[in-house]
């Protein structure tokens, strides 16, 4: 007889060993199945965040910021130094390091947390007594039997038809974090988030990068007036971005890619690239989960169809994170995971959707929360904004970094916040006061008469919330 | 006839200039007096703050830092570098460029809302018909007459009784921040926050550093936990710190200043060092303001005896910041300099002394709201303690910089928070959301179901909310 959990977890990133801890801390008896490996071919669990997204990207950007400050802004602070150079591969073994340690930490909580961990691909086997048979294929092949199964298969990079990604030249966020050496020259389809802080990266390290986009507008999820700082800085820092362009044949040859668009005036031009990063977004993935045996369901994008409770079509079968409808983000899936574990044991779990952070950590970092003013246009709601740039900030003068601003936007009646979107230093930890403040529904004047540590990042949040009502103190 | 004006502010500080601002803002005619002048003998609003205090202090931070990672930790990141060396005469003229820019920031700010701003020493006349007499002493002698008066004069460093500062080789936080070489051995007297920031910067940049600290606990008004975890941090990186010494003679010779002091276990040292920092606490300062002649009322330490509302034993007389009770903290002096304007114009100001965040700009960063531990254990408050470390957090990892831990402490009953500590990286930063959340009555469970984005250190912050209840994800 196979062995009998009470809830079985098929995907070991955010949302699923986040899922998979809440449900053995509330009693149940839990398996994680993930089978991600890593070089040496033991389990690497923690999805794409972990081992090919969100941390090594960090990891690589902090390593390229050292390196960029000591050629460009050493110099001013007094710190003389001779023949900076970067070795690569070490930059790279760094990252891994990085990547292992988190690796290492999600094994220790499963051990932790008394959860079983299977080392392989979950997929289907047919509906139980009781639940659902799982069969894990891996290093030792297995099935079990669940009484809740929470689907946590995360997502796929997109690959542009007739061009596969080989990882050698043609890359995705997984090649993308592995370049062995800095490219002479790097091209990007897509202005998808990983896509352009990978272009940071090598930028910094000594890359001719330019950006192909197909839609007329740079970062169109994003606030305008934020995306237009933000192109202005990538600009200013030497990344050439083409919008609005449309991309033709893509050779892979070995010299390198050669990419045939015709730009946004309609004329035909090719780019030669060294490495080209496909970043045009991501699908869901469900590769090999068998569903067909079941009869869960999907929709047209590939994704398991749930409700807003992560239910699917079937009894006691949850989904979370990429695989399901929402942002594709780390913790919109770690949130829905612990709701999920939350519910199974009758309590009542609540993701709300409107205070979700977004982050792109790029150089200038960019995050927000709510609604753009595009948006609210769109919306018809009546709103009043207020703005504050760095560099009337006391402490961004000091850091020598005075890139962007704080954006507010309010009720024009209430002036509850209905978004709030910065665009420089340290943007993606400013925002977590203005998640919160959004989850009081706080009004821009609570946060304008609020004390905020001086000298802080964060005052330009308050003055932010000031000039909402045209009363900021500082400029 | 002299000149008159609704409101005149003593004092172009963080509470002065933004007190003037406020009123201006609310219609009134408004005169600044700030006597700081810059080396060319030009204005110099801003105060201790901005002249020797937060802002420059900053900004050697970053360049020392820098420094930092250049000799210590660029290797790990695959970046070579030869002959890293400092060139403290342009660090330091960065620091005065920064300083500048906020100077110039405060006269534009005056220009821009109409306040008529005077150089020079401001001191009380007299009472006149419908408010006060005020002389100007300075560039040009004056006198001008103001309905109301707030004074926001601040604070000076304390002196060691038969130690005065001579700023070159006896430092106050100004001669702190003018050291023109790096010296050999630099010793303090006290661990005062400027003094602590100090030996943080010259530590990094070369200095042998040693604290002379009278109590037997370091950073006492620190949590605890805190505390001990900053001095596991500061001993780490070779800062040596001798608690419960009773400092004897010092002689300032042309070779140094040798310090006789006896120790915590009574045996007698001497400490020579080539620079001195005495950072012992600061005096409200009144000198020159003439107070006597309209009858103002000190305490018994030479503040202001001010009410809750920052009122004076004077009508419309008002003091605000260092110069009267409370915390000197520059944010603290803005809040009383804004709710006094609001008071002038028949508003209704508040400052909310139980959510003022406090900061140390050392590395790690020390910031915090509300209570500490030992705080609630002698008002007999019933809580629960939650912590999680940055050493479990993926954008601390991915920093290269896990030092510390975020801390909560809520009400045992009610949840609550009453107080958040955090040691760590971008402390500073962090702790805005925590005094949100307080400020919104938050219960630590609040926070523990708030998204946050990841990778971010926010993450520690909802992690610690969540190890109130005994349930951390990631530890």
């Amino acid at each position: 007889m196979s062995k009998q959990f009470d809830v079985i977890v098929i995907g070991g990133g955010p949302g699923g060993y986040i899922a998979a801890i809440r449900a053995a801390q509330l009693g149940f008896n839990v398996a994680c199945i993930d089978e991600w490996k890593n070089a040496a071919g033991g389990p690497a669990p923690g999805g794409t965040c972990t081992n090919v997204g969100c941390i090594p990207s960090k990891a690589l950007l902090q390593s390229s910021e050292h390196f960029n400050h000591a050629n460009h802004h050493f110099a001013e602070h007094g710190i003389e130094v001779k023949g900076v150079s970067m070795d690569v591969a070490k930059m790279i073994a760094r990252k891994n390091t990085v990547v292992k340690q988190n690796n290492d930490g999600i094994l220790y909580l499963f051990k932790k947390n008394k959860i079983a961990f299977f080392h392989g691909r979950g997929s289907f086997v047919k509906a139980a007594e009781g639940g659902y048979e799982i069969k894990v294929a891996g290093a030792a092949e297995e099935t079990i039997t669940g009484k809740h199964i929470i689907i946590a298969t995360g997502s796929n990079a997109r690959a542009l038809p007739g061009t596969p990604f080989d990882e050698v030249n043609v890359l995705s966020n997984d090649g993308a974090l592995n370049i062995g050496a800095v490219p002479k020259k790097l091209g990007l389809i897509g202005s998808g988030v990983i896509g352009l802080e990978m272009g940071s990266v090598w930028k910094r390290l000594g890359s001719e990068v330019t950006i192909l986009e197909g839609l007329p507008v740079f970062l169109g999820a994003v606030d305008e007036g934020v995306a237009k700082e933000a192109h202005k800085a990538f600009t200013k820092q030497g990344l050439k971005i083409e919008l609005g362009v449309k991309v033709g044949e893509i050779k892979n040859g070995k010299k390198g890619v050669s990419v045939a668009y015709t730009n946004a005036k309609g004329e035909a031009q090719t780019l030669d690239v060294d490495k080209l990063i496909i970043s045009i977004g991501r699908v869901p993935n469900t590769i090999g989960l068998n569903t067909e045996a079941v009869g869960l369901a999907l929709d047209e994008r590939g994704a398991i169809v749930v409700d807003a409770d992560c239910k699917t079509n079937l009894p006691g079968v949850w989904a979370v994170g990429d695989v399901v409808r929402g942002p594709m983000l780390a913790h919109k899936a770690e949130e829905e995971g612990v709701a999920v574990a939350e519910r199974i044991a009758g309590q009542h779990g609540h993701v709300n959707f409107n205070t979700i952070p977004w982050v792109i950590y790029t150089s200038p970092e960019i995050a927000w929360v709510g609604r753009t003013e595009q948006q609210l246009k769109a919306d018809g709601v009546a709103y009043k904004a207020g703005q504050f740039p760095f560099l009337a900030n006391g402490r961004a003068r000091a850091l020598g970094d005075t890139t962007g601003f704080v954006k507010f936007l309010a009720d024009a009646k209430t002036d509850e916040i209905l978004g709030v979107h910065i665009v420089g230093p340290q943007a993606s930890e400013l925002i977590s006061e203005a998640v919160v403040a959004m989850e009081f529904k706080a009004s821009a004047e609570d946060i304008a008469r609020i004390c905020h540590a001086h000298p802080s990042l964060s005052e330009a949040t308050k003055e932010a919330a000031l000039a909402v009502d045209k009363r900021t103190l500082n400029f």
